[in-house]
């Protein structure tokens, strides 16, 4: 569910992306991919858990599944940050694609259903052009 | 480069990637795929330095280049270990592909040579199958 | 259920401890404490998974659950470190008592089980009496 | 010291207080317990010295024991934040109980005060009820 | 040049402050030093890169060069936060003075120039003399 | 008291040595200058204890004392790692020079002595000459 949920989101808006969505509804994964830019790490935070909320890939009336999102994006966000979970506060910004993917994982032990959170995008000086790639993956049960 | 040395890495041993291999060619870009498992940390780190001088992508007879390369790596971990650079310390396992990219990039402000490291696998508990995927990218002027 | 674990593995062994083992079964919540003395983390954590799956507080087979416990006993290092989740590594030791507390909370939103480990305890030099409390939480969904 | 903080925190406004005050009193210590609400870290940190120098447990005129005290906060956060020491930034907040006791310890080598910070409460979305158990201690000599 | 650039910040408006610069302008180097109050990291890293920028050690047009003082910074800030890189958030302030030298390093291996940045100065609660040395080092690559 | 301290262990073994130290002298200071070179973390913390033990500036029969050196070098080695505080695990290596300074700061509202720990040298990969600067320094109240 990992690399899908990667690929989903690195190749959001080319080629590829129609075959991963097909795998993933083939899989019968609730799965959506959206977009965030911001200096302020909150609104990432809020634009991945309204996305996640208003395609009915998570219940925002139920804790246990935003609890469970809130640490994946966690996850995913320390491979972005890469040491400082910071982005405003020292003084960066980022232009980001986010996809959340959920669903049961066929795998001995894994029962029941798991959510992954991949983000990528640019990360940089709040000067245009002066930023660089940055990727990360959240991964949990649900 | 992000984005293709991160699908270089995901679509290691699958159909697409012949593509990203061509994509890179066509930049002059210098680039190798590995793998590596274990519970040390540090030979995690030593496989790809040992893996990028081999193939190449560095010169590791240069501290410049060594210096660059590490400090993408210990980024591309940050995703990996998400909060905790740390495996076996903490009592967990990491069966990974990385990817390695280098060369020029031809956007304004870039100039000159930029190194990349994307790293994907497995990481958990040291039992067969109790484990999740994991994420992560460095990125470095070389 | 926070406060709950903490008071169980606070008061363990003393003339309150019987009160709070009641609150836990008439909630119906399975739950245990351990003790591990270490300087290696692993070595803490093991101890930790190796009582929740011999009382059967989680399914030692269910990767789901172990992943689960995982998380939550990092979160509760986090306490006890206090900015380094390193023992041996930064030469300090630890004696501690932990409790897992695991079952329904009855709150709009939390639908089905939690899980919560305390630890509590002494980390220190590697000399007798040379040491000071620590003590940390970890709270997760299961 | 650290336990008895602990409990002076957790049984706050509940029947086992009142034990819990006599030995601290008996033991002579300063101890005191306060309250606060707040996505700000820093307001968290300024409730918490304001309540230990309106109440005497330090002297706020001598940057010793404000530097004593600042730095135990600062490792009961730690417990609290586990992995990430910030509240609004990552869009959670807190409703937090602290308890704070100073005084001499009765054990070889410690000559002399020391003080401790225990904190509980809850952590979470800045949605009512979606919010879990926090706790972190703090240890230092002042 | 990490030795130099930290004598240079350490000694600056002292007598031994020409000493050193002499020896850094025969090694053919760039340098200069600056000063900044804050409670706002950002506004620390925005003062160390305009003076860089201003006094020509960096090309502001070269993203690449921008890239190589930024995280030279922030290697420089680990050392002023020493375990959490926040000043405002967790109510500190600082009062800092900056060095940072540019030039070629003549040692096998290092072909090439390189970038250090030292910090030094006071760091402290809101209240004037509340406060305690700092320093950090950033060393990188340009 | 930081910036002597610095400036004794920058200082080491050149010229500008003995008017740091007839300063401390002069101020009534304690102090003392060692080395340590290791790839483990705890042999680095271990060989400053040591150091300070047996040239009495802590009384190693004191916790007190133990506890307040232990954690101004900590603070001191978040410097040295900025970021991480690994050595060996991360794969690399230090040659350093610390100094430790203790006495009482004439300075309203400091009252007391205090501690102040300065680690300087190299940091690199395991093979000679490929390494750069690292500083640090911790402070604290004792
Ligand atoms: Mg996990
Ligand atoms: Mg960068
Ligand atoms: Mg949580
Ligand atoms: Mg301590
Ligand atoms: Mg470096
Ligand atoms: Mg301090």
């Amino acid at each position: 569910m990992g690399k899908l949920t990667s690929l989903l989101t690195l190749l959001h808006n080319s080629s590829g992306e129609q075959e991963i969505k097909d795998e993933l509804t083939k899989r019968g994964y609730r799965y959506t991919v959206g977009k965030v830019g911001a200096m302020d790490l909150f609104k990432v935070i809020a634009a991945i858990e309204t996305t996640a909320k208003s395609n009915n890939i998570i219940d925002g009336d139920a804790y246990r599944e935003v609890h469970a999102l809130y640490h994946t994006i966690l996850e995913a966000l320390q491979g972005v940050g890469r040491g400082n979970v910071q982005f405003g506060e020292i003084l960066r910004t980022v232009g980001l694609t986010f996809g959340i993917v959920r669903g049961e994982i066929e795998k001995y032990g894994y029962n029941g259903e798991w959510i992954c959170v991949c983000i990528f995008g640019t990360i940089g000086a709040p000067k245009k052009g002066f930023e660089h790639d940055a990727l990360g993956l959240g991964f949990n049960h649900i």
